[in-house]
């Protein structure tokens, strides 16, 4: 049986393979397939967007060998880039909270 | 309602905090609580894994600024790099079950 954290790595595995198999190389992301990712997996983060060039400069900033597909290992970096900022955006309200509570 | 990955994301978060705060800086992990956290969650890795340094390995190799503490951004780097080793391994698979039925 699967540990929580397990089953959340297996989460990540599968949503990549669910999108990138969907057009061209099965093991990457293109374009279409990234904004679509973004859109239905990423929904409560892209809210709060209104940059109509987002998924362009997410696909720039994540494309580290610049071959225009997203592959699972810049993929990963991505949601562990926002992971972080989430983490710190939960720990600065905590400390808040903590200034208060004194 | 959060998405799948978002609450992959979410778990990493909550898992990490689980083990932190027991003791010492509340954000950061000792080894005691690294450890725990590899026993606990991590044990269909572990259970392949004899070494009994591994702990102290995977220590100092996430200790990126050798406080003898892992801190989130740490802890995010291994879960990452174990999600690729997993999917590396699955993408392998999927190949070789390729090759077979041809």
């Amino acid at each position: 049986m699967p540990t929580q954290l397990e089953m959340a790595m297996n989460t990540m595995i599968r949503i990549f393979h669910r999108y990138s198999c969907k057009e061209g190389d099965r093991f990457k992301l293109n374009r279409g397939e990234l904004k679509l990712l973004l859109q239905r997996e990423l929904t409560e983060f892209l809210s709060c967007q209104k940059d109509p060039q987002l998924v362009d400069k997410i696909m720039q900033d994540l494309d580290a060998n610049k071959d225009n597909e997203v592959d699972f290992n810049e993929f990963v970096v991505m949601v562990a880039a926002l992971t972080v900022a989430c983490n710190d955006y939960f720990i600065e309200q905590l400390k808040k909270k903590g200034k208060k509570d004194k």
